[in-house]
């Protein structure tokens, strides 16, 4: 079951290619807010105000031992997000499906009925 | 190749649970404007405003003929969003994959030095 509010909040956060960057980077493993940040040319707090929103919606855990604060990626989020899009492609395929076997049944009948006019 | 600032505008689009109703709809075929509204409390122009929001990313297209407006997805947006999606999830899969290896591997040698040792 899908929680919908949490899907907003999944989709806003990778609404931005900063924040996919840094869904990437966690996928390869954990890393401190400062390995994260290294790639953006972006002031700290900007930095941090992606991974704030990473945080709301759940994709990214973070914690902090002495000065250094570490974060984590949580897939559950994106298996969400994937859940939803996946569920709508595979319904549209099976609506082309039917259109497709509606068409064939369709074009067999008028071809019956013109071999019928013919003969 | 996926086109990144397409896939910033389609997550932004699906981060909103009416606009995701009026994707799951359009699946199911193409829809007049006051049909897409008819499950929504919401005026008219709040739900052209969604269809908007739709249309610029890509997600839906829509045809005036008369004075009815039809709306159809177009489904190679969502194919973008689900593609970005498995691709990490398959990464994330692989690593977890090779931290599996890594771990048994350090487990069998662990073992291997404790039966050294007791030997």
């Amino acid at each position: 079951m899908l929680n919908h509010d949490r899907l907003d909040g999944v989709y806003q956060a990778l609404a931005d290619g900063t924040r996919r960057s840094m869904v990437e980077r966690l996928i390869a493993g954990p890393a401190s807010v400062s390995e994260l940040a290294k790639p953006f040319e972006m002031s700290l707090p900007a930095v941090m105000q992606h991974l704030q929103v990473l945080d709301d919606c759940g994709l990214v855990r973070s914690e902090k031992s002495g000065r250094v604060r570490t974060c984590r990626l949580e897939p559950s989020g994106l298996r969400d997000a994937e859940s939803w899009i996946v569920q709508q492609r595979s319904a549209w395929e099976d609506r082309l499906d039917q259109l497709d076997i509606y068409l064939r049944e369709q074009s067999t009948s008028a071809e019956r009925n013109t071999r019928g006019l013919a003969t």
